[in-house]
């Protein structure tokens, strides 16, 4: 064998491999900063497709991972745009004999958190700096500013800090990427971003459900509602693109999406929101029950059984359009102050219990643009973490205490509307439980522990004695 | 060091390691229907006592690991009644080297059941049967009969099924307890039982809750509901504890269960009934809200600044309390019903991942006596799935069709109710919503799958093709 011919100096000062459109549209926008990118796929042809089709760029394809590698400034920068899991493993494996003491490898894709503290340490050992980092901001983000969350080696930060700001979204001139912390948790502030994501989409879900099943409106009809609401308090991406959706038809005038199959899918970010949940005892009822809204809308042949054996008839509703529409607006306002409460409480307790100090409104701050959930509603959330670091629960912020109120009463009665009505509402309920339950100073758990009590021994503290003395009863 | 005196011929035919009070009491059960039992305690001094306690029965305490093997008869029988996690691993280890190839060891607590996978094979390795039996039915259960739910390896079954079938339940002279299954299948089977028990226990707290803030009622005032609803379609062990509770007061004539502080605790199988679900993507909400009811409640000083900050005022009911309590036993029915099919769909959803081939008839004939979730109902449900054992369904079936559709009306009013009046009702809620999308022809999520290609091209499946055909659209 011939050694290839090198250039003197690399070519190349940041290295991606993985040319999906995550990863292509990444290269094109670190391109776009000035960043000279070599690039590297598996599957050699997608490389030499993008490097041709952008040859008037700075853009190298390489179909060796070490003259990749060799062709980039040390400390390399090398992002892996790649398939979660196994996968990340096997590449790492690869890459690790051509780095050198000092490089930087950062995962930007949905890795679990628990893997990334893993790698973090394991690439630690070989004194190469690992960064896991989310990126929200599908394609479009990813091409033209999304939102970065990395965190890992904090050694990296210096080093992946001018290209990962350049590349992201900016805010009023702040960047929309910030060091997250130690180990996992960029990937593990991502996977929360994915399942307030999950519980975004699923209360716009119950709105449209409302319109469409409840009060008959077509998706030309609807379109408007969503439009104005984007200019309120509930601007933001997803409403927007919802509105656009709405509006979009088949050649036939069809609205496109009423012949789009109900089956949701979902890739795991959301599952492992609610999984984490339990381990961390922190109640995120709203993003569990859009996972299972998922999951029902899934069981497509089965529902079709049900709707015949126990009919799929919804009662009409009662109250004038406007009634119920301002109320839906008011729904879905605090339907989404409750997930985003949630979604804070699981931050903090996760930063209490792996150590991570997470900056909340460093966090908010970052998901005001770039993301999937980007919306004026962060805004406030980071205004609300910037008055007060030390906020236990975003619903004791003045603010959001006098917002909540105010939209309270709409909600209680979409809730009872739907009730009657037979229009499942999942998340709008879970938000109203949760609100209900969480400002009761007293709740019949009292009774629960009695229970426990009775058939368990498993004893129970009495309101007067001190908490942490145990009592148990011979019920019978 | 002199070798201890040992009897020519074994005088045991059971071990039991573990004697905390359910250890305890199954000893004396073991011990009621002729079994010899060995006793080992880490602690010594509580072997001697239990045996010193129990001089007039063959039972027999060892303060030395050894002498306690050598004295049960091979194939052994050695049941584990200790602390889940750790100390089953720390335990097997001390008691492997001194176990025969054939012998049994049954773990009796609460593993989580991959950790029962896991062990079954290990222990296979060195020629010992294991089984992982869920045990069911508290401190009177263990004594005077549970639900016992043994899995694992199968060749230990015909060692121990004459000692297990003796100390259970029975129903009809039929005992409660069979083989469940390979693996982990019988601890899988009792952490879903214990998921259920959570959502019963939950719903019967927000019954409580509606009538203790909804409509002022007393212990006193509540307790003769819960016995009559006890004599009907809700009779269970649980309902019929809570009249006992509601009925016990202090020496000053308090209600026990108003001095009882409103923090529920939890031990860890509810977290993994909801852990599973996720994993398995099958949506059992209402167990997921109960869980996080606990949670709630826990929360207790925060709640008290929320309640402070929020108002924790309750609107009164304007419905007669006649109309309320009929409205309140539907709910509890109906949500009972949704539960378990949620819960059974959960079981057949593992049987299917883990190749179990569970007996869903058996699963729920063996719930009918000696365990926490005891009823009536469960002999509905055995009937259901004897009947036809491919039920797809709980709800599907006949007669849980039209119990549901007889009881949906009331707990619609009661959810609606509860929303407007501002009282907590997360499982009635979650059971409602599972209920009305269940039955659904069509969902929203043909919006979801619209947004999510919209932002992320992870495309969409048409009415009008064949299903498994992905389709894109350019939304703008």
């Amino acid at each position: 064998m011939t050694t290839p011919p090198r250039t003197l100096e690399p070519a190349s000062n940041f290295g991606v491999i993985g040319l999906a459109v995550m990863g292509q549209n990444l290269v094109l926008n670190l391109s776009d900063h000035g960043f000279r990118v070599a690039v590297f796929n598996r599957t050699a042809a997608r490389t030499d497709a993008f490097a041709a089709q952008h040859a008037d760029r700075s853009i190298t394809g390489f179909r060796d991972l070490d003259l990749f590698v060799a062709a980039i400034e040390q400390p390399r920068r090398i992002l892996l745009m790649i398939k979660a899991g196994q996968p990340v493993d096997d590449q790492i494996t690869d890459l690790l004999p051509h780095l050198a003491p000092g490089d930087v490898v950062i995962d930007g894709g949905n890795s679990l958190f628990t893997d990334t503290a893993r790698r973090t340490v394991e690439l630690a050992d070989a004194g190469v700096l690992f960064v896991g980092a989310g990126i929200s901001g599908g394609e479009e983000g990813a091409r033209y500013g999304p939102s970065i969350m990395p965190g890992g080696d904090v050694g990296a930060w210096p080093i992946v800090e001018d290209a990962l700001t350049a590349i992201a979204a900016t805010v009023d001139g702040e960047p929309c990427c910030g060091w997250i912390g130690p180990g996992g948790s960029g990937h593990y502030v991502k996977m929360i971003h994915n399942g307030i994501e999950y519980g975004d989409m699923q209360i716009i879900a119950e709105a449209y459900d409302i319109m469409g099943r409840g009060l008959s409106m077509s998706a030309p009809e609807m379109q408007p509602w969503f439009e104005r609401w984007n200019d309120g308090r509930l601007d933001s991406y997803l409403i927007e693109i919802t509105a656009d959706i709405l509006g979009h038809t088949e050649d036939d005038g069809t609205p496109t999406v009423d012949v789009i199959v109900d089956a949701t899918g979902q890739k795991g970010t959301g599952k492992w929101t609610v999984a984490a949940s339990m381990n961390q005892s922190t109640p995120v009822s709203l993003i569990a029950e859009s996972v299972y809204a998922r999951i029902v809308s899934a069981l497509l042949d089965e529902r079709q059984e049900a709707a015949s054996a126990l009919g799929d008839d919804i009662e009409p509703l009662t109250d004038s359009v406007d009634q119920v529409m301002a109320d839906l607006h008011d729904a879905l306002y605090a339907a989404k102050i409750v997930s985003y409460a949630q979604g804070f409480m699981l931050l903090r307790s996760a930063s209490e219990e792996y150590g991570w100090d997470l900056d909340l409104s460093m966090i908010a701050g970052l998901w005001r643009a770039g993301c999937i959930i980007r919306s004026r509603f962060l805004t406030e959330i980071t205004a609300a973490y910037r008055k007060n670091p030390s906020l236990t629960n975003l619903l004791l912020d003045d603010y959001f205490t006098h917002q909540i109120t105010q939209a309270m009463p709409g909600l209680r009665r979409t809730v009872a509307r739907a009730a009657r009505a037979g229009i499942p509402v999942p998340a709008y309920s879970a938000a109203l439980s949760f609100f209900d339950a969480f400002r009761s100073r007293r709740l019949p758990a009292n009774l629960t522990q009695a229970q426990r009590d009775y058939f368990g021994a498993h004893t129970y503290e009495r309101t007067d004695a001190p908490r942490g003395e145990w009592f148990h009863t011979n019920w019978i």
